[in-house]
C-alpha cells in the first residue's frame, strides 16, 4: 500500500490525529478499517478521538499500519533487544522474525547494550509492523552514567530515533519528583528500567523529571515525523504487593493530564500499564485507565496474576492479559518464560508470542468481536470431522500440534484416522456423537421411535424428583 | 493421622458428611482444618451442608484427608492413565509421582486399556491424595462393546472399585435419553467418553440410562465406602460453540436433583462443569451451577477459552480455571499441552500441574484468602534482595527457574548478583530502587532537602494542566 512520505518539516504536523481531525481518511486508516473488516470512517473518528492509534512513523519504509484501540482487535506486542551480558544483532533479528511469524502486532527493540543503533536499523529494515523503543535505554549507554543525561541528549536521542523510523517511544514523563516518597513501603520498590532511571537522575539533581518539564518539545519531535507516544509507567508495580498503591495511581493521573496535552498537539498516545496484578484487581485498573487517560489506548504487560512461578510467567501473565484485553486492554506486552530470571532466546519468543495470541485472541471472542470466533468453529468443525491435517493448518503452531500427534501416531494413515492415541479407536466420543448424529437425524425424518422411550425399569420420567 | 477403618458392611453408612450431620468432627474433618488452617467446625459445618467434601475412601490407606469446596483453598487434580494405544504400569506410576511432586491435589486414572486394574492397584499404592475413576471405561474394556453393558455389571465394577480405595467416581448418571435431541446443531456432538458411551447404550437399547434408572444402588454404595460422587457433565460442550447450550444445562438441572438425592443419602456430592467456554460466559457457569446444584462444589475441566491452540491447551485453560476459580469453582481438572493430541507424557503432566497451580494460587489470591499471598511476598522480597537461591526455592519449579537464570549466567557468584542477564549491571532497576530508598529513608529522618524541590526549569507544579 502507498504510505505518505511527505518529508518532515519542524513545524508540520504529519501525524494520522491531525489528518482525522481534518476529516481526511488516510491510506492508513484505510489498511486499518480493511484489516479490521471495519468502516474506514469509523477508524478515523476514533484516530481523531484518540481512542485509536496507527503507530505509522513517515520515516518507517514498508510498514503495514496497525490500528490499537478498543475499537480494533486486541493486538500484541513482543519485545527483543539485547543487554550488555548478552549481544549480538543476527540473534536479534532472528528473534524478530520469530515474533513476526507467530503473529506479534508491534515489536519493541529493547536494546541495552552493544551497537544499539546497528541493531535498530536491522530490526526496522526488517519489520513489518510497528516498531517501538525505550530511548532512554541508549541515552544511558551514551553517556555512561544515567545523572549525566541532559533533557537535550535525551531528546535529540529520541528525534536521531524519529528520523530512523521508529514508531513509538516510550517515555516515563510520569514519574515525578514528588512521588518518590510514595514508593516507601513498597516490596520491590520501582521494577521500570526507564522509570527507575528517571528516578536516579531526579534524585541526583534534585530537579524535576527532564522528560516532563520539557514535554513540549517532545511535542513537537512527534508531530514532525508521526511518532507515537507510549506514555510509560514508570512507577508500576513490581510484585502483586505493590499493586494498585498510592505510586502507580499518581503517575496515571499525570498521564492522564499528559494525554490531554498530546491531543491537544494531535499528537497520538497510548498510556502503559502494569506489570504484576491480582487477578480480582485487573478489570479495575482497566476502568481506571479508561476514566483517568480519557480511553485512551491501554497497552499492559501482562499482568502477571502471581508471583510465585518464575520461568512460568508467560502463563501467569497470559491470564492476566486475557483479564485486561476481556476489560477493555486494547494492546498486550507480552512476558516470555524467561522473565525475571535472563534474556529471552527464540524459543522464548516463540512461547511469549503464542501464550498472548492466545490471551489476544479469547478476549476477542469474549468481547464478541464479530467474527472473532470463526477460525475456532472451523478448527472445532476440523475436529470433529477427523480432519487433522486441517486442525494443524488451523492451530496457532502447526508444527507443535502436528509434532504432539506425530509423537504417538506417526504415520500418514492416523491423518484421517476417526481415532487419537488419547483414548484409542474403541473411545472416541467424537465418533460415537456420529452415530447419536445419525440417530437425531432419523428421529427428525420419522424413521426412529419418536418420542424417545423412556426406560421401563426406571423412575417415571414425568414424576422425577424436583 | 488416624482415619477411621470401621470394615465396609452393607446399610452402615460410613461417610463423612454422615458423620458432619450428626455432629461429629471426624479425623479427617480435622486434618483437613489443620491443613487449610480453619476452624474443625467449620469443615465439619460444610461438609454437612454438602458445600464441601473430603473424598476419603475407608480402604483408601495412607490417604492424606483433602477438603474441596468453597470454603478451602482452590484445589487441582491430575488426570493419568494409559490408552490401548499406549499402555505401561510403570509410566503411570512415573506420571503419578510427578503430580504428586509439583502439588497435584487429586489424582484420576483413567486409564482405558491394557491391565486396568493392575495399573490402578499400583496407583492407589503410592497415591497419598484422593484418587478418582471413571469406572464405565473398565466396564466397557470388560464386555467389549457398549450395548453389552448391563446396570449390575457396571454396579458390580463400581464396587468393586470401592473396594480397593478408590475416593470418588465420574459417573455419567445425567446424560439422559430425552436429551440426545438437544445436541443437534452441536459442533462436536457429545465429547465425554463416559457420556458418549452412555448415549450409545441408551441409543441401542431405546432405555433410559442405567446409571440414573439404578442410582439408589449406586448411593447405597456410596454410603458402604464412603466412596464419593463426581456427577460427570456428559453432555459438557467440546468447543466455544457449542457452550452453554440447551444440552449442557438439561443435563446440569439432573446433576442438581441427583445433588439433592445423594444429600439425603449422607453421599458426598461435586459436580463437573466444562470444558470449552469462552470467557465471558465462565462466571456465569459458575453461579447457574452453584444455583442450581446447591452449592455442591465444582469441579471444573479448565475451561479453555479457545480452540485454536492444540499443544498449548494447558495455557488456554489455565486461564479460564483461573476465572472459574475465581468465580467459585473449587477443584480444577488440569489439561495438558497434549490435550487434543495424544495422550500425555510425565513432562506433559508437569507442564499440566504448574499451569494449574498457578491457575488456584491466582484465585486464591483473588478471592483474597488469609494469607493466599504470603508466598508471593516471600518471592518479591527474595526477587527486591537479589537472593536468587531463596527465588528458586520458593518458585513453583524451581529446577526450571534456576536453569533458566544459569542458561546466561552460571557461575555461583551470580547467585547473589545484584542483577540478572535480563538488563545487564547497569539497568537494573531494583538496585536503582535501593537508592530512592535510602533517599526517602533520609528524608523522613530530615536529612534529605523536604519536600522535594520542583525543577526550577520545568512548569510550576501547583499550575499543572487539569
Amino acid at each position: 500500500m502507498s504510505r505518505s512520505n511527505a518529508a518532515a518539516r519542524r513545524g508540520s504536523n504529519v501525524t494520522q490525529m491531525h489528518h482525522a481531525r481534518q476529516g481526511i481518511i488516510t491510506g492508513e486508516m484505510r489498511h486499518v478499517a480493511e484489516r479490521e473488516n471495519l468502516e474506514a470512517e469509523l477508524i478515523r473518528s476514533e484516530v481523531a478521538r484518540g481512542r485509536m492509534i496507527i503507530p505509522a512513523n513517515i520515516h518507517h519504509e514498508n510498514l503495514e499500519p496497525t490500528g490499537i484501540g478498543i475499537a480494533a482487535r486486541c493486538k500484541i506486542n513482543a519485545n527483543i533487544g539485547n543487554s550488555a551480558v548478552s549481544s549480538n544483532i543476527d540473534a536479534e533479528v532472528k528473534k524478530l522474525r520469530t515474533a513476526l511469524r507467530y503473529g506479534s502486532d508491534t515489536v519493541m527493540d529493547l536494546s541495552t547494550g552493544g551497537d544499539i543503533d546497528a541493531i535498530r536499523k536491522a530490526i526496522i529494515a526488517e519489520s513489518s509492523v510497528p516498531l517501538g523503543t525505550v530511548p532512554i535505554y541508549q541515552a544511558i549507554e551514551s553517556v555512561g552514567k544515567p545523572e549525566d543525561i541532559t533533557a537535550d541528549n535525551l531528546l535529540d536521542l529520541i528525534e536521531h530515533q524519529a528520523l530512523q523510523g521508529v514508531d513509538y517511544v516510550t517515555v516515563h514523563c510520569g514519574v515525578l519528583l514528588e512521588f518518590m516518597p510514595l514508593i516507601s513501603g513498597r516490596l520491590t520498590g520501582i521494577v521500570s528500567r526507564g522509570g527507575s532511571l528517571m528516578a536516579q537522575w531526579m534524585l541526583h539533581h534534585k530537579r524535576q523529571n527532564p522528560l516532563y518539564t520539557h514535554y513540549d518539545r517532545l511535542l513537537d519531535i512527534c508531530k514532525t515525523h508521526d511518532l507515537t507516544l507510549s506514555l510509560g509507567d514508570g512507577l508500576r508495580p513490581g510484585c502483586l504487593h505493590d499493586a494498585s498503591d498510592r505510586a502507580q495511581f499518581a503517575e496515571l493521573g499525570i498521564l492522564g493530564e499528559l494525554t490531554q496535552r498530546a491531543w491537544e498537539q494531535d499528537v497520538q498516545v497510548m498510556i502503559e500499564g502494569p506489570g504484576h496484578v491480582p487477578f480480582d484487581q485487573i478489570a479495575m485498573n482497566v476502568r481506571k485507565q479508561q476514566e483517568v487517560c480519557h480511553e485512551a489506548p491501554f497497552y499492559v504487560l501482562g499482568p502477571l496474576v502471581t508471583d510465585v512461578a518464575p520461568g512460568y510467567d508467560h502463563i501467569t501473565s497470559a491470564i492476566g492479559a486475557t483479564m485486561a484485553g476481556y476489560a477493555g486492554a486494547a494492546l498486550l506486552c507480552y512476558v516470555t518464560p524467561k522473565e525475571h530470571l535472563g534474556l529471552p532466546n527464540e524459543d522464548d519468543v516463540k512461547q511469549g508470542v503464542i501464550a498472548y495470541k492466545i490471551a489476544a485472541h479469547a478476549s476477542d471472542v469474549a468481547r464478541r468481536r464479530p467474527g472473532a470466533r470463526d477460525r475456532d468453529d472451523e478448527l472445532s468443525k476440523a475436529r470433529y470431522a477427523f480432519d487433522w491435517n486441517r486442525q494443524f493448518e488451523l492451530s496457532l503452531d502447526p508444527e507443535t500440534a502436528r509434532a504432539m500427534h506425530d509423537e504417538t501416531l506417526p504415520h500418514d494413515v492416523f491423518k484421517t484416522a476417526e481415532f487419537c492415541s488419547m483414548c484409542g479407536p474403541k473411545f472416541c466420543s467424537m465418533h460415537i456423537s456420529r452415530e447419536i448424529e445419525d440417530w437425531n437425524a432419523a428421529l427428525k425424518s420419522g424413521e426412529a421411535a419418536e418420542p424417545p422411550v423412556p426406560a421401563t425399569e426406571g423412575p417415571n420420567l414425568s414424576s422425577r424428583r424436583p
